[in-house]
């Protein structure tokens, strides 16, 4: 009997038939039960007269499962799983916590520092592994990628693979999936996991020359069918329905609604659901919609939208670490690192992107590869930093102090006070009678300088008078705790 | 005969009663003529028995003028003056020019750039002749400053003068000015217009503690109109009439349309008029407002107030240079003086203040005295380089550059790349077939660097890569007429 851990993948392969178009002509699926739950789940054809089905279970113990086709040898076919205990590092998979935060299904807070390489997936092998490499010592936790190529400035390369077949005239035809394009898209999702990234998959995106924007209403669902069939069982799978849902002329918002009912509805695992505007927002209020994915530079804006829409804010896009000439691309690193801490400190969370030029178009936003800036070892300090603070969620806190702030009151402060401010002190007032130690963070040095004494009640605290500054307010005889 | 020059004070003394209460109990003005032209000016007790009208003649030639009294050895007194060319350094008062702009009387461009020392006149002699001495060799050519002493964080000191005389009992008696006050008022006001410099005079001011912000309706017209009379005739005066005018909770959007109308109907010279919010914009719209007088951060919206009030756009306060623990004035001097950028390069007019910590609270931003920052040498080259500019106004162009950038369509160019930028080069599309000369200016390094040859048509601009980038682009054989 097959044995699968927790959260990972167990996969039923059976032989089935080649001949016409089984993409389209074969029903197949199974059902898993576990006591009195039933899961279904859409199976797949893999090419090659091989059909599969794919489930991740989520509670430990003995599940039976049962085929269903339309064809005789598919149908019916029953077995049983047992599920084990996670491995190290198998903390499931992500979902929305606490209303405005994230984590595994095991408990584990999951704070996302996100980065983005959007077509890092199309490049081939060899770049492929050093982006791999890259993430392996890098500070984040979520990648931001396409599942389908990218055609865009510096993004004019033909990738190795299509997601449909070419008829014998050469044209795609769009009935017919390209199982080495999914299988290629799996093994890097797998990679991911193993590297403890979570992958934000984007379903759609307007930058193509290829067809994949404009398929129409019945490949895009059938596409959105296959691809959930093929990758919902993967532990670290997001979908985010859009890169800038709002640039795609040939979608209307019935559409991106329809697109989130399939995804709800094809989905045994319920993965997080969101999608990415340019301009314009998609009403994040819709209750398919399991978190805010935003593109914006003004982070300032971060507790409205958490009180408008009562979701995690991700902010997955607020310019990027570069020297292209874009406005999109061309922050300074300093400028990087600080748009995380104003987002972070409002209770929101902020991805990367790293956009230098390169003599051979390999832009770490859209190719991966090996990372260049100076961001990262920054964003890296505040993950360390937000890591070690309290386990309940923290929440804006002290609108009073005039400084960007979250916290759990009483107990834990992390304070920001701006990337173009030089304050020689700031006071602010603390709880009375429980003593406090303050660390002053600068978050551009990577520096954490602890203040002398412990402070209780309204407390002037000296600055080092430059920008980039933030402080870090434990109750002092919890400190311990959050080291 | 008395002589005048064009745009200087004519000033008429009478003897007159002095019993009573001679500010309430005496109507006194005079009717300048000249040609078919009359024009109606309200004079002013001044103490000890002195009457007086001040008048600032604004054609050449011979004014004749009539008293009108309701006391007799006020009434019927006729004379002449001759107004005569204006000397060097008088161009006369700045008015609204091109919608958006500024000039003074006589032609001249005015560009303002403003600093901001609230409370500058009340500090005793010392300390305004240091400020004046600053501001002597400091770029400034405009002064926000209040009438009324003020009472705020940093501002604890007792005025040399108050406006009202007090009565026996020690209380302020509001229907008794002091006309010393008001003389020391109107010298300070006179020393800025010789070193040509706007005296932005704010009327109302939240920040009091003598009772100068709760006067009550009869007393603040009749001090409009008493401070009217004495300063009108100095040509560098322009009426602000508040700072922060919604912090200032005994009065209505009825008493500040109130004080529009009476500042509108008694000033024969009719100064600039605007209104400063803190949060909330008065409606700059309103026929009265000549121009927008604005606080707010965010400098890339001026486009917008631009286009929804047709006004010229003033961002008096967008943040200090300073070091306080106020988020108005903890900016870095690299932020100051990018935000003087970002709105001169939107097509607006950017305002400078200063907030350094000093050991007796002389805070430059309010009191005056030196300027520390080093804000102030940058704003001084952006000034040369707007100087250096077209003579014919300014205004946003090319909003497909993707930068801030105004100028004179095919002639002039001054773009702006922004303070967190670092872009290694930029493509823009000048015109055709006409050649320009294109200037990268370091804004904070004060440094310009003609880029070699001429440039039309589509062009890839290489840059420094760090922030705070800007160009200027001439059209190339007149790249001289701006130097």
């Amino acid at each position: 009997m097959a044995q699968v851990e927790q959260w990972s993948i167990f996969e039923l392969s059976l032989d089935g038939p080649q001949e016409g178009n089984p993409f389209i002509d074969v029903r197949f699926g199974a059902r898993f039960v576990h006591g009195h739950r039933v899961v279904e789940v859409d199976g797949f054809y893999d090419g090659q007269g091989v059909y599969r089905v794919r489930f991740m279970p989520d509670r430990l113990g003995t599940w039976r499962y049962v085929t269903a086709s339309d064809r005789a040898g598919l149908d019916g076919v029953e077995g049983e799983l047992v599920c084990g205990a996670p491995g190290p590092g198998n903390h499931g998979p992500v979902q929305v916590s606490d209303t405005y935060h994230f984590r595994y299904a095991d408990g584990t807070p999951y704070v996302p520092i996100g980065t983005t390489c959007y077509a890092w997936t199309h490049q081939g092998d060899a770049l492929e592994e050093q982006t791999l490499e890259t993430l392996g010592t890098a500070p984040f936790n979520k990648m931001r990628m396409c599942v389908f190529p990218k055609h865009y400035v510096f993004n004019q390369n033909e990738p190795p693979y299509h997601a449909f077949e070419r008829t014998a005239s050469g044209e795609w035809d769009d009935t017919r999936f390209n199982p080495a394009f999914f299988q290629h898209l799996e093994q890097r999702i797998g990679e991911l996991r193993e590297l403890g990234i979570e992958a934000d998959l984007i379903l759609f995106h307007p930058y193509d020359r290829w067809g994949y924007a404009t398929m129409g209403p019945e490949t895009d669902d059938r596409y959105l069918r296959y691809l959930i069939a093929r990758v919902a069982a993967y532990r670290n799978v997001w979908w985010s329905l859009a890169n800038e849902y709002d640039l795609m002329r040939s979608k209307r918002m019935a559409d991106w609604d329809r697109f989130f009912r399939i995804v709800q509805e094809s989905d045994p695992s319920q993965h997080l659901r969101s999608i990415h505007n340019c301009r314009t927002f998609y009403d994040h209020g819709k209750p398919w919609v399991s978190h805010c994915s935003i593109q914006r530079h003004d982070l300032d804006q971060v507790i409205e939208w958490r009180e408008l829409y009562r979701k995690p804010v991700v902010v997955d896009e607020c310019g990027y670490e570069g020297d292209i000439e874009r406005r999109w691309g061309n922050l300074t690193p300093q400028e990087m690192v600080n748009r995380f801490w104003e987002g972070t400190a409002r209770g929101g969370y902020v991805g990367h992107g790293e956009t230098y030029l390169h003599p051979e178009d390999v832009l770490w936003w859209s190719k991966g590869g090996v990372l260049r800036g100076q961001s990262p070892a920054r964003i890296g300090f505040l993950r360390q930093i937000v890591e070690e603070g309290p386990s309940r969620p923290v929440e804006p806190l002290h609108e009073d102090w005039k400084i960007a702030c979250v916290g759990v009151e009483g107990e834990y402060y992390l304070c920001y006070l701006g990337g173009d401010r030089q304050s020689a002190r700031w006071t602010i007032d603390l709880p009375e009678d429980v003593p406090f130690t303050i660390e002053v963070i600068d978050t551009w040095e990577m520096t954490r300088t602890r203040v002398e004494g412990t402070y209780s009640g309204r407390c002037e605290i000296p600055l080092p008078g430059k920008p980039s500054i933030a402080l870090r307010i434990c109750k002092a005889h919890e400190d311990d705790r959050y080291r």
